[in-house]
């Protein structure tokens, strides 16, 4: 093995085990019997194996600080995440260090650079909506940075993701407003593109399908924020366009909108229709009724996800498996969706 | 002069001209006079002037990156100054790294420690809660990174500084009140010690002063939050301690929760009871009846901020003026205090 630095998998295809134990027997890992460890050990000093330099020389250059790229920090969902990595965080001697990429594919791109500039020791970021090309991510990886995904994740980069089960929070919530006597039940849908929307869309059809009831197209409407509801809501009950007595929103506010719109047009909630909501933020306590809605735990998301970066900051291992949590949510019942006679 | 290195104030002293105007004509600022440029380029000269070594290194090696040190991301009015100050950052080729004090001195002083280690250009800060030893700010001024504070200002440090018209806010809310008729208007109100709770203590006083209504301290009660004020305010209608035909609540939050403790309590708002808010987040447009508020211009308080900030780091001057701006607030009328019969 002339004019070449001995690596991890050299040893591993050697000895005829994986590169992952190789580097855990480096390590003295637990998982790894004496016995593996010794022969891994001795073959290395045969090799003369250097662990890996720049990985190296992070190490001993460790900021204590974690950077998190968030697309929009005004969303309750976003800063109940922030608030729980922090937690972490701080608890373990690590800052936080925040960008808002508000959405913008430039903005996150000029915010991982300068995460980048900063030094921080690991990345936690969920991707802006306009987030197609994934140059800026890579690059980040190449420098050695761990990156956990949280909510809105790449496909094609493999590293940790903790994503929120949406086909199944939107199962929870229609299947909620069947069993409460709903037959029409609309959707206000995020514009379709988005894997939400999807995943959101997919759960509805779930639900629908288990009460053998058919889907009906005319009741998706794309509409996904409060102002919009309110008009749209409103007027599609007055105009008796799509008859409906149950909505379906695919966040809080658009909940909170359709809510004034239907007692805009005369009718009453939960009396006439039923509204369930996404995200049970601090506005769903709020509102008059106050609105059943679909929590995301967006702290622990935010736990999970700093735990999991410092567990890879501390024991950096090219050869890790990524994991993907799919964190489960939970149907919050209060009185928009109650049964009425 | 010698073994002394020459300073902006020995050209000043030797010409009879302040510092400031010695540093501006260094740098041809339109303000001063061709022939008091030449004179202070002339003596400069002759006494060897070298710019200030640790501004001129910090110039060169600008990250264009600003720090951002908020108390709570949670609330409205700091998200809202987060999407200013970003929005003319970025705008300006800045990026902006933000964290979160969470009102903890010790994250606060774990914080500016990472932005200094960052190189941040420059720094804008409200103070947490906890924060009356300030070491970690002025080793951020010793390192030559200018700050700005917003909000929640330091006294003792000479510095810019944006701050809401507190004392006028609470004013506007209690004048309103008794317009729309009030008598009794009870105020729920923040920890005693806190600026902003005396400065709209101040406000609500000089109103009742203005109406020559008379003080009763029994009509301030401490509680500032959504779920302290629910029962709270449902308890004194209940007991009938004290009657009241107003409240003035120092955030939306508190204000919403009393909206409930009313109608909980049997009474109805606006007839019985008028209510009216200070933030104007989004939460007081969702609520039944939609509520009167105080709009602070958070948005515009972040693009002042970083507009002040922005300047101070492209011309920097140790004889600037520091200089405190005061933000007029807004009184907004919904629902919640309409005139009745």
């Amino acid at each position: 093995m002339k004019g070449h630095q001995t690596t991890i998998k050299d040893i591993a295809k050697v000895l005829g085990i994986s590169p992952s134990t190789v580097s855990r027997a480096l390590k003295d890992h637990p998982d790894i019997s004496p016995k593996t460890k010794e022969k891994v050990k001795k073959l290395a000093e045969q090799l003369q194996y250097r662990p890996n330099a720049i990985a190296l020389s992070l190490k001993h250059s460790k900021s204590f600080t974690i950077g998190l790229i968030i697309p929009e920090i005004i969303h309750h969902f976003f800063s109940s995440i922030i608030s729980g990595v922090s937690d972490v965080a701080y608890a373990s001697g690590y800052k936080v260090m925040i960008t808002q990429s508000n959405e913008s594919y430039e903005r996150e791109v000029a915010d991982a650079q300068a995460l980048l500039a900063s030094r921080v020791d690991g990345v936690l970021i969920s991707v802006s909506k306009e987030t197609t090309n994934y140059e800026h991510l890579k690059n980040l990886e190449k420098n050695g940075i761990p990156m956990v995904f949280f909510d809105r994740a790449v496909e094609s980069i493999s590293t940790d993701k903790i994503v929120v089960d949406d086909v199944n929070g939107a199962f929870q919530a229609v299947t909620h407003l069947i069993e409460q006597g709903c037959k029409n039940i609309m959707h206000l849908a995020a514009p379709a593109h988005l894997l939400i929307s999807k995943n959101r869309l997919e759960g509805y059809k779930r639900a629908l399908n288990k009460a053998n009831i058919p889907f009906n197209e005319n009741l998706i409407v794309q509409c996904d924020t409060y102002n919009g509801s309110i008009g749209r809501i409103e007027n599609l009950i007055k105009t008796k366009e799509i008859e409906f007595d149950g909505v379906f929103a695919v966040n809080d506010a658009t909940a909170i909108g359709a809510m004034r719109g239907i007692k805009n047009a005369g009718l009453k909630v939960p009396d006439d229709v039923k509204v369930v909501g996404f995200t049970n933020g601090l506005i769903s306590l709020m509102t008059e009724p106050q609105l059943s809605t679909i929590e995301q735990h967006g702290f622990e998301m935010g736990q999970i996800a700093a735990r999991i970066l410092l567990n890879r900051i501390d024991n950096q291992d090219e050869f890790y498996i990524p994991e993907t949590r799919v964190l489960k949510t939970e149907l919050v019942i209060r009185e928009s969706s109650s049964k009425t006679k």
